[in-house]
């Protein structure tokens, strides 16, 4: 059951460089507001943003042994994607394996557990997205899986599978879908561009998106009495 | 059920200055230590400190339509509070709507829910206290209501009511006791001021505040002997 | 039952010095994984870093009254570590306590409940490790105890052992094992640097460590079909 | 700051008994969704509902002196609710707290803290609804105040509103609409009766309410291919 | 992107009832501890334990609609899985839809969401296993999936997959492998009676399981002192 | 690092039965509120009251070797207690192990991790207080250690500390006290009868343990004002 599977074959990079500049909220709502990772998943340092190819592993909890085998297998641009089987806080990562990583071109770490030596992370500007900070260790001696489908912070991830992080969280972008979510999140960038000019001068969203007619079939009551409205009920 | 109250009279600008100058933790402590927000709500940035008359927003889970309504409502120095009737952490709230809010001279916004676009905003420095940051988007088909009393983080938030937040939280002081527990404040700030200043130099607050006496009535008792102190009980 | 212990003899500086160098995940393995505090305790700054033998004070739930009486126990390079005896997120701890320790050379505070002033407290560089930031204050009623072992964030701390905290959390070393766990830490730093030059040149943990062998017994396999490894189980 | 505030006047014993019977999700749906206490607010054991007048006590953390004082207000028929004004899981209440209540006719207890003494109070079918249960003891130094408007569990609560509270959580009626509720709930309980029977008897929601046409307009689309539906995406 | 795929060919009674029987945990083991729910998901009444084939609905945040088109689709055996784009605990489903579901044979209901009716639940003995009890009901407004794969608690349901709950939570068991987990499972069932046996008779597991020599290789040492091994370290 | 320590000279069972007859709230108070741990520890199943010698085991986080080891420590009595040194919520304990324990005598285990089969475990009627319910199974590969001091849910378990557990939680009592304790819960006890028959009969605590004069200095004030009490201020 414990199998390390090849690595896709390679991916455009220009693609995953064009999702990290449009960012993980535009992502998520240009590919229809599917694969964002739970809102646990937060970035151990602010302003970072990069987008990749998964290279996905399977950890038993509190085990970070396949890591270490899971770094042979990564490629320059890819973004390391690691899921305990059970859950877990543990430190599973810290400035050794990020040295490692980063000396094979990784561009991060999505891992839904711990990671430590923050201090040196930062200074170093390895971004990684967790759910804890915690300096416990973890052994290695039970096996896992590297480049099998696995569920990470509750979406399903995949090897080669475009994974988008930044101060918002991250987002998944199923592989064939990529070029044609960048594609959609451009169209969204540059309708909120104009948006965004005519918003900045004082317009009102009400009227740029016309929805005044819409809120009064509904029901909307604008009303004018003062005092009553601010009162509690009695 | 769903309706949009007119905003309240305008309000001492200077008051709202004064207030976000004395900060949360004293404000806080000048109205008796009420008013305080849940400590979950942080704000997305540090540093950042505001306060302003509340428009608030009573809105339907993961469904933003209501704010759009509320920017209309909202005057210069405003802070936008922003409640779900049911617990949710979708991403309510992004950079194309703090542009419409800066626009209109909105301070920041309070909000009970999930806020994105983290890096634009810090950017903008737009300031926000939430309590979740989320890139999952809401939608637009629901009706709520603008300026009606709701609770936000556990704490009842009247429209007109003044917002005070910085790093330490959120207060809401009753806008009828503003002008009151800015004085309150002050006299505090007055206080703290000399006291600062004794224990700068190295006087006791056990000294400075009298308690020795008190604490020996109560039994308090210094211990001499030294090794079983530090030992557990057998 | 209400009682100030005095304070150990003092120690050696030079052991909490280089105990803080080589920082919190260090430490905590060289003394074997044990120590670590709960991983909710986070730094209200990002940077700091700190060792020195505990004060401890064991304080009612919101009452900070015995925090107090504590300072006048606390001599330069001590920790502060103050747990209630029941679970509280009030804002035991502000500027005013801040500048109190400070005068006393305390270089911080490791607290399981609240903090506030995180502004004041960030400009003055005093770290504090708390589990919540809350404006709430807390009242002066009810005595508790100075320099007793207790329970903070799920270990157990004894007055005079010496404490180690930075952007990791926090650890907890027994007095009497401190240069040991000095030395075994060096001896790691030690190992470690050797490691960190071979990764960084871009050498494989998996040869550094040796362990491909030991891999290979447990049974890893390393897939060579490409497609069958990346679809879901049928 | 402190004080305690005579009882509102009598209420019809009926209404409360009506709206027990139809229970909290029809209530709360019978009042336009609104009301209902965080669902958190567990119920220590099942099977108990219950309906009647607040009698509100606000609390220090961890100090139930003011359930004492609240007890001599209550009149039969009545539920004491009691929110503290720091958050605490503290078992602020046990059995001779019960023994007192009940013999005073109260029908029930909602705290947003801890309570203790379960199986005790299950024995004798004292229900309460809590965020905790916690032996941990409280103490008796600090005042409150009974009977003025506070929040619990994230809704507002005033002196003499209707607290309904069953298996399914809490809803807080304000006492002005009680009547008006209790008779939208009996159109809604009337309504629910015919819908339930042809739902037992296998006609379909789809039908009954007239969805399909609607669903259309939405743009539903019913896929006839099979396989390509329950495969993941390519 | 809304779509009702058709439900999957019939499925083999009897390997659902064996899995049943099995339990969950069981379950689990068999099939090499992968497919379980995350553990807060919970049965609302204990004492349940059922298996089908699963049939899915994604459904919008705080918006059930959905499940009223899922209906439909349901035969007798079957599990309703139901999982919210972006989480809340909403109260998706009460007595009513619970009738309509009974009225077609659906055996239970998996839900990470709210659920209400409790009681009537439970009178009914309808099962449902999730996150949170909440009496707060949801709109109609927004379309979703039915029969899509998707993430619910962790982990990845396939429409026609065979999910397993009882009192130890939720365990989902791909189609393909059903046949062959039923059947691990009673391999194990049938290990565990013959040791269950021995057990109960007072033999030691260290013995049953032979495990003796592999704790002594790697190094656990029985100590034979008496009174250092309960002190603390010093 | 990794030892088992024998076990404690045998412990007054008379002690252990008055105890836990006494109850966990009753215990914590009369050993002036200490040894409690926390609230996230809950029953199984309702209605279980135990009290006896702990047996400690310190495992790994998701390895559950030493929980074998250590049923060979057992005596009829003990009280299992287990401690993960990494939190983990996966299931360390099920039917089997409780046969092996039940075997022995053994009255009841408390761990700060997961357990499963809670069915079984109901039917036989073994009780556990666990922080979580989960089937996710454990490894036995790292060694850890029995009988010695460790930290379970924030309260320090010493091997032979006596440990009681019912319906409102656990709590642990020094083994040096556990007769002095005992003690001071049926004088506990005694006067908490006398004061149940006098609130039965409708007599006030406030009058029973004389608070009205003390409230009285504290400054506590009966308004008679009606309306103005009730209505938020304004």
């Amino acid at each position: 059951m414990t199998v390390v599977n090849p690595v896709q074959a390679p991916f455009d990079r220009a693609i995953c460089d064009g999702l990290a500049a449009c960012g993980v909220a535009t992502v998520h709502e240009a590919q229809g507001r599917t694969g964002l990772l739970a809102s646990h998943m937060r970035p151990i340092f602010a302003g970072a943003s990069i987008a990749g190819p998964a290279v996905t592993v399977s950890v038993p909890p509190a085990d970070n042994w396949m890591i270490h085998v899971a770094v042979e297998q990564c490629r320059s641009g890819d973004v390391l994607v690691v899921s305990p089987t059970s859950p877990s806080d543990a430190g599973y990562f810290g400035e050794l394996l990020a040295c490692s990583l980063a000396a094979r071109g990784v561009v991060g770490l999505v891992i839904e557990a711990g990671c430590r030596d923050i201090a040196a992370l930062t200074a170093m500007g390895f971004p990684v997205w967790s759910r804890a900070v915690s300096a416990q260790g973890t052994v290695k001696e039970t096996l896992g899986s590297v480049n099998v489908p696995l569920v990470c912070a509750g979406q399903l991830v995949r090897p080669g599978d475009v994974v988008v992080a930044d101060d918002d969280g991250v987002v998944v972008v199923p592989r064939a879908h990529a070029k044609l979510v960048l594609r959609a999140s451009h169209e969204r960038e540059h309708r909120e561009r104009a948006v965004r000019e005519r918003l900045k001068a004082g317009e009102l969203g009400l009227d740029i998106y016309g929805m005044r007619q819409r809120l009064q079939e509904k029901g909307l009551i604008y009303s004018t009495g003062c005092r009553s409205a601010t009162e509690p009920e009695t």
